[in-house]
């Protein structure tokens, strides 16, 4: 997908909601196990089905279906070819933190770009260009670098200052990726909604390209900070919530809850989009 | 695992050689495919067998598990079970390179250490303590935290110095991980052979952790400045090579060869054990 077509998206949507599919075998509601359809799947579908009009991205998170070992990669598998046969104009993101050296990166890429449809997938910058390349190597694919996590380790080490030059380790990466051939049209960052403070500095850095931004609902994020320092004309924005959509109940009402909570979102992003002038 | 368990495989063998499973199924020899076998499962039960006595730990490279989609995974679940059934006493490595949000992290701890046997997984620090705590609360099981890499892209950011006090980004990583928990009992680290000139300073700060050491061989890095400055009195070194092995050869020959190159490894590594007065 084109950065040209998720913008028509976002407006055609009046949303730039992005639904994290962190579907946890220990958290969907127990009857979907009394079907013959496997219950992970079944939870997925009827998630995509109450949500899909109303988000723009979905952004399964590799390491619930990893945990269920080979089944839960048969169920992530069918649920990017259940999203790209009914829903073509959802871009989906991998969540799959990956990183390695070159020859390794590259079978990743082949994973998620070359078996799977995935549009994107979140990639750990601490290797440097050559664990990052081989996902651009990909026409029409994007890499999601993170700059700046939502989590409190975050301050570990992604705010060390370069002595050389007093920036920050997440502004370095985002300097940085530039020369690796990452473009607006090719690389995302992740930005965590609970850091929107620094959204101003790093859009002075990376002004058209679009954010991840993880954080909002659970971990604490304001959308409202989000859109103020980080909306930029095309919106630039893809704004993550998993567990305030996809357990807001955990009935056999979860789905309609489900659509109930993005649809919140959604109204709220409306107005953002409208404030800013871009619908 | 216990280090002292380690420590023991290690004297006992004459070997810290670590053989990387990087298994591709486009380099595998053709014959194995008209096998009613797995032929990437062929490929790496022949490895073992041929290279078990000579080695003290496997290392699988997910990266080409994954890129086969749901028979990889399979594989590489079948491929640990053997080695654990096989050969009890060596020491396996999930290299993954994974690390998440907390919540995130726990679901990859237990794909790893949970359902899989494995004795440790590669996790990447750059999302801090919280993305790699979880994997420290299994009992028996270790983390092993991306350092300094081997590869080009290592420059990129890990040798960035901190404003603060001059030192730089990996040695924050060794430094602020031992804050997390992390003990020579339970952390080992990445350490490229590429930058074994590094490997004193990097003793200085961790004397006692076993220390993962990637890139003999096809990357270039030498073994013996390896055993000169990073050995300690456990060794605390597990050398890895793959390609250098499982792709010794492409004929039918090809567990033999591998044999062969491991043995050569493992011969050396004997020299540097008595020359340490080790064994």
């Amino acid at each position: 997908m084109t950065r040209e077509e998720l913008f028509e998206n976002i407006k055609r949507k009046k949303s730039f909601l992005c639904v994290g599919l962190d579907t946890d075998i220990e958290k969907i509601p127990e009857f979907l196990f009394d079907s013959d359809e496997d219950a992970m799947f079944a939870f997925n579908k009827a998630i995509i089905d109450a949500t899909a009009d109303l988000c723009v991205a979905y952004k399964p998170n590799l390491a619930f279906y990893e945990s269920v070992g080979i089944d839960g990669w048969a169920v992530l598998d069918r649920t990017v070819e259940y999203i790209k046969e009914k829903h073509p104009d959802i871009f989906i993101i991998a969540d799959a933190k990956r990183g390695d050296i070159g020859n390794t990166s590259k079978m990743y890429a082949k994973t998620f770009f070359g078996n799977m449809d995935f549009d994107t997938v979140t990639v750990a910058p601490y290797m440097g260009e050559d664990s990052v390349k081989p996902f651009l190597d990909y026409e029409g694919k994007w890499v999601t670098l993170l700059a700046l996590t939502s989590n409190k380790g975050a301050f570990d080490f992604q705010f060390i200052e370069d002595s050389k030059d007093g920036k920050k380790l997440f502004e370095k990466v985002l300097e940085t990726s530039k020369q690796w051939g990452g473009t607006p049209d090719n690389m995302m960052y992740v930005v965590g909604a609970t850091k929107a403070e620094m959204l101003s500095e790093i859009r002075a850095i990376i002004p058209d390209n679009f954010l991840l931004v993880p954080g909002v609902g659970a971990q604490g994020g304001s959308l409202e900070e989000v859109c103020k320092y980080g909306m930029n004309k095309q919106c630039g924005l893809l704004v993550n919530s998993s567990r305030g959509i996809i357990y807001a109940d955990d009935t056999e009402n979860f789905a309609n809850a489900a659509r109930e909570a993005a649809k919140s979102l959604q109204e709220q992003m409306e107005q953002h989009l409208k404030n800013a002038g871009i619908i």
